[in-house]
């Protein structure tokens, strides 16, 4: 037949079809689109560094760094833990010292001042799960060798019985000093009699986490020159005049540098920082963080991104919590409440602010995560956990920072 | 034993394990990734948005695309279409009128002579494979009605025969006049008898077609005038100045609202439209693109993007080529070639100048092919794509720009 031999010839060359893009097609194969998303991410903000070092040209100083490092006694993090009772001597003498009005030269003081009252409260959650493990531990042997002497009648006989095991099994299962230094140096906050040990200190991975942690040191500190300072400084103005379109832009400019270094000091502190001392001391539990960049609730954000600070407060504050029989949501209001004080602690002392920003900001993670939780879930959930991530920060950091300018501007004009 | 009492009391928190970044852990799952990009880019769009608003104010003005159709007689296609053979006269007597000199202005003249000489190259090919698609048709029946009156050898008689069959057949398959005038409306350049029909005339997504060809009209009109004519403008003086790293900054700022413009219009254009008019002449056959958002390869992208040309290049182009015998690179590079004349003669003659520039970059992805295929693949293969589509667009659109600006300026000045 004729239309045959035009069909066989390639004659014909429409089908009945629907579009891909059509809901009929049941098409959804958009592998695609995540490249162009990274590609566009890339551009754009190739775009911003360029205009960036146009607008201001290199504003990145390694000195700077160097001399932050030398002039502040505050950032030796040794000699911190050294001097320790000087600490608050040496505070009151630098606030007499209050004539550098500038903002980067100030900034020096309140990071040493972060870093040293971090250190103080790395150390004080530290102690606390030494003693509160030793006395579980106490209370355990105790138990048994109240067992064991219970045929004794006489007081001072099972007292005796009782200390001499201690010693005994305190000198078998422990080396007194040394757990305890090696503990104050390991990369965790929470106490336990021999830690799991990795089976030996593997050069190229000690090295290569080195090269991180010095490499990422210097573009976290350039970023920040570079990029955060001048964006801040700009934002000044507009949150002065409370012009809000304009603080709206300010606050999203800020959000990109702001949320690109906290991503870095993720990094740097707890993948290669983290990992290069545990490598040197052959700690052997490495999980330092977990997979938070998929949450898809502000919980499970909070629960995976910090492991050892979770894991601390689970072990010494919301299971002690719970066994004396507290109810979950108010444990866990707790925990936050907590952590939303040491945020605020290690942010106002050094700024010497009171102002409740970041105290806030860690209690409004209970309304939002229980909105979170109620209403989005997947990818939107996922989704709103970067946007609270991404915005949230910022906000806390510029309120900060204008109730800063505002109150050493003022002083000054 | 003490040290089970221990561990069944939860007292020993660690294990041995490594961090999740550590290349040993073998952990893949980033899905939280592409919702980073996701709330990054809107983030970043967001904030660029509300700059633009605010530096510029509002710029969009629905009036302007009104009086764009009205004052403009290239732009009523259908208009454009009857007075055919008028357009020369009156294209000289526009060119009389040349003394709006504001780009905005002259933009809709440029726009209209876009369209009017789409119109015109639409309808060549569609013509063209008209006539192919009818003289392979008449060989195979010249070829069959042959083969019956091989027994007579009267030449005549012959002829005869072969006429009368052939108009028979013509009426039986084929009613000439409505063919063509369907073939000329249809969403596409490849002629053939009995085109697929859909069932029906859906009427929700015809509504729904349309709703997004008028609201995507709008969305494209006001991002050129809010977006892409401010930044363009402010692009001209770096690239006067011939100043290399903003010329570069200004490019990378233009590549987000042209790719943004692009793939709103290929919607717009590839979707909306076609699967509207396709729907309205209960045309079957909607594919009208291919899934280039993953493609790998640029060929991948040039072959699936715009499937009516490429349909028409191939059957009406490439395959006869290959029949003559040309080898297969050839034929390739031949397609490139002319498709490469068409993009420079659709942008040169309304802008009135030849610069070549369309010309080369279509003929630049001769080479730029040649190296994704052999260097990259994948994903990376998918990012050199979207990476050439958005980086280099910009680059033509802005040596235009910069041409035409140069030669209007000079001239008044």
């Amino acid at each position: 037949h004729f239309f045959t031999i035009l069909g066989a010839s390639g004659w014909f060359c429409h089908v009945l079809q629907e579009s891909l893009l059509s809901s009929a097609s049941g098409y959804s194969n958009y592998r695609g689109i995540l490249n162009w998303c990274v590609v566009m991410l890339m551009l754009s903000n190739a775009r911003l560094f360029l205009e960036n070092i146009i607008k201001y040209g290199i504003l990145v100083d390694p000195i700077q760094v160097v001399s932050l490092f030398l002039k502040d006694p505050y950032s030796w993090p040794a000699a911190c833990l050294i001097i320790g009772i000087e600490f608050f001597t040496l505070w009151h003498e630098t606030e007499n010292n209050q004539h550098l009005l500038q903002l980067h030269l100030n900034m020096h003081q309140v990071l040493g001042g972060v870093i040293s009252l971090g250190i103080y409260t790395v150390l004080f959650l530290k102690l606390y799960s030494y003693q509160d493990s030793n006395r579980w531990c106490r209370e355990i042997r105790q138990a048994r060798a109240k067992r064991l002497t219970r045929s004794y009648s006489c007081k001072w006989v099972t007292l005796t019985i009782v200390y001499v095991y201690m010693i005994y099994t305190n000198l078998f299962t422990s080396r007194v000093l040394f757990n305890m230094y090696y503990f104050v140096f390991a990369p965790t906050l929470c106490y336990q009699l021999n830690f799991p040990r990795s089976p030996r200190v593997r050069k190229r991975f000690l090295m290569r986490r080195l090269f991180e942690m010095l490499f990422l040191m210097q573009l976290l500190v350039g970023l920040i020159q570079q990029w955060m300072v001048p964006t801040i400084q700009n934002s000044m103005k507009p949150f002065q005049d409370m012009d809000f379109s304009r603080m709206v832009e300010r606050l999203l400019k800020l959000a990109v540098p702001n949320h690109l270094i906290w991503l870095l000091f993720f990094y740097w502190f707890f993948h290669s920082s983290m990992n290069f001392v545990a490598e040197l001391l052959q700690f052997g539990d490495r999980e330092f963080y977990r997979d938070w960049w998929n949450s898809e609730s502000v919980t499970y954000f909070w629960a995976n991104w910090n492991i050892p600070v979770h894991k601390w407060c689970l072990r010494h504050f919301y299971k002690p919590m719970l066994k004396r029989g507290t109810n979950k949501f108010l444990a866990q209001t707790a925990v936050f409440l907590v952590s939303a004080f040491f945020h605020e602690y290690l942010v106002s002392i050094p700024l010497k602010m009171f102002r409740l920003w970041a105290f806030m900001g860690m209690m409004a993670q209970v309304p939002l995560a229980w909105f979170v939780g109620r209403y989005l879930n997947g990818n939107y959930g996922n989704a709103a956990v970067w946007m609270s991530l991404i915005i949230g920060q910022p906000i806390a950091v510029l309120m900060y920072v204008h109730d800063y300018y505002v109150i050493h501007h003022s002083s000054t004009e």
